[in-house]
């Protein structure tokens, strides 16, 4: 098939509009990365930073990754401007423990790199490890929604750490 | 745990709020029924519309599957009304077959009676019965948006067929 | 349809033989209630012991959990009795920490109390508390295989403290 | 870290346990690729049988799918063998409509390429093309228990199409 370009240049554009996005909802792909390094340096020896850093850019370049991200901070940005229909708003709004679609997002991420990666997740999420736990306290505030985005960086990280494990463990 | 009262009341309130939605957006819970009838009758000697109507309705009544259903028709709505922004607007309005976030919606609603709804739904989707081929030639005009719609119909009806199965299989 | 017979009686008795089958294997379901205990009464008021037996309880009856947890014990139980072929026998008598197939039959357990389980397996599964502790050292001597049983009793514990959260949450 | 050798590369030669062992229960890798090529050639102008054997390929590399298969067929042989107990062996060898775990297995083979190959999935499984209808028939018999292998040969036919989608869509 020498005459089909693989669509997958689209995901290198499309990984700078996610990066931005998420810096302007206050995280950075290094904070995400230091989530990984604590996750999985007790598995792998004199596993580093840059390493880290490394496979969160693998994470951020997959589509299906993309799609969740946007989709997830979009709700995020459109429940702070008070643009969703109840009783979806104040659900969003209050994070509210049983709404569920959240981990459902966050699952399409983490999925990416196979199974092993769930119990990484589960634990960032009720641990909140660093930006984690920033992004959980701003969320709990009137102006902000972080809803979907504190589960997408614990994804993004677990993700990275499951990667990790499948290349040195 | 005497004094606690179980919040599963709300779900019925909810469930109002869902049905009437997905009516406004131009599904009646009959239209989902006929199609767990035909997925499910070559299995069920005698299963009648009565008893797909009733799953049906045990479906929309899960909180999980209802989070999922209002997330799905927020984003349409949002999205013919121009207030998502880009790349996930032309996204949405397109019904772009690798944005995969829809499928994940539909997963959380079929998941919720266990894998085997998982064949249904898949194959409900590819076939597009009934109302479905409706709301994917509707979806394809400049109009409307149901890029998650057509999805959450397959998805309610394959997790009624699995109920029916798992009662009566 | 009047004539038709729930088969959902079925599960009584599969749920003896479930039980059964797992004291064998050392782990009574009060054990797995004590996790849900501890995971659960952070959140929820006077939780009380006879409630999360009673949710362990309700978890185990469910046609879906029984099948993951039989099939999950015969592959530990065959494994001990070195039935299994290679590769598969090594990576299970060692619990190969990127077989992934443990979390993927524990996933089919969490998923019957929607999305929200996946925080609480993660967690017990990294933490090991109670008696899964003690499955997880057991596992690591030559006599025994307990890779599927400590992700089933932690995702038992987990979609316990899933249901309690969706009925009193 | 320079002294760290990618374990991926123990990946090939399981690729190989995993190839002969399904040729053993019947099943080439040929037979598969032919179905991906039904299931992706209306979407893909052009799409010729070698692509489909070239993305069938890189599905049995991944390691999570091969770990599935060689769970599934381990399975499969225990119970012609007699070597699983009940109540396992009779849905194993009576291939039960309602047992569910080995949709769970495939599930894990279709995710690896994101969600869009549930569709897929569901509708070879309900169609059963080629290959997957000779399984289903040989496993009725009383001899023969392809419970788990029907499902594997659609679950890598449709991550095969979905790794395509992906890559020209």
């Amino acid at each position: 098939m020498p005459n089909q370009i693989p669509s997958r240049l689209d995901d290198l554009e499309k990984r700078n509009i996610v990066v931005e996005r998420m810096q302007q909802r206050g995280v950075e792909l290094s904070e995400i990365a230091a989530i990984t390094l604590d996750l999985q340096s007790p598995y792998i020896k004199d596993l580093d930073f840059d390493t880290c850093i490394d496979h969160v850019e693998r994470v951020v370049r997959k589509r299906e990754v993309q799609n969740a991200i946007l989709t997830g901070l979009e709700l995020d940005i459109l429940a702070e401007k008070g643009l969703i229909s109840e009783p979806l708003s104040t659900m969003l709004n209050e994070d509210h423990g049983l709404y569920g679609i959240d981990e459902i997002l966050a699952l399409a991420i983490v999925n990416v790199y196979g199974s092993i990666g769930f119990t990484n997740f589960g634990y960032v999420d009720k641990v909140k490890p660093g930006i984690m736990a920033i992004l959980d306290k701003e969320g709990k505030t009137k102006e902000k929604c972080h809803t979907f985005l504190d589960d997408i960086v614990g994804a993004i990280a677990a993700a990275a750490a499951s990667s990790i494990a499948h290349r040195y463990g």
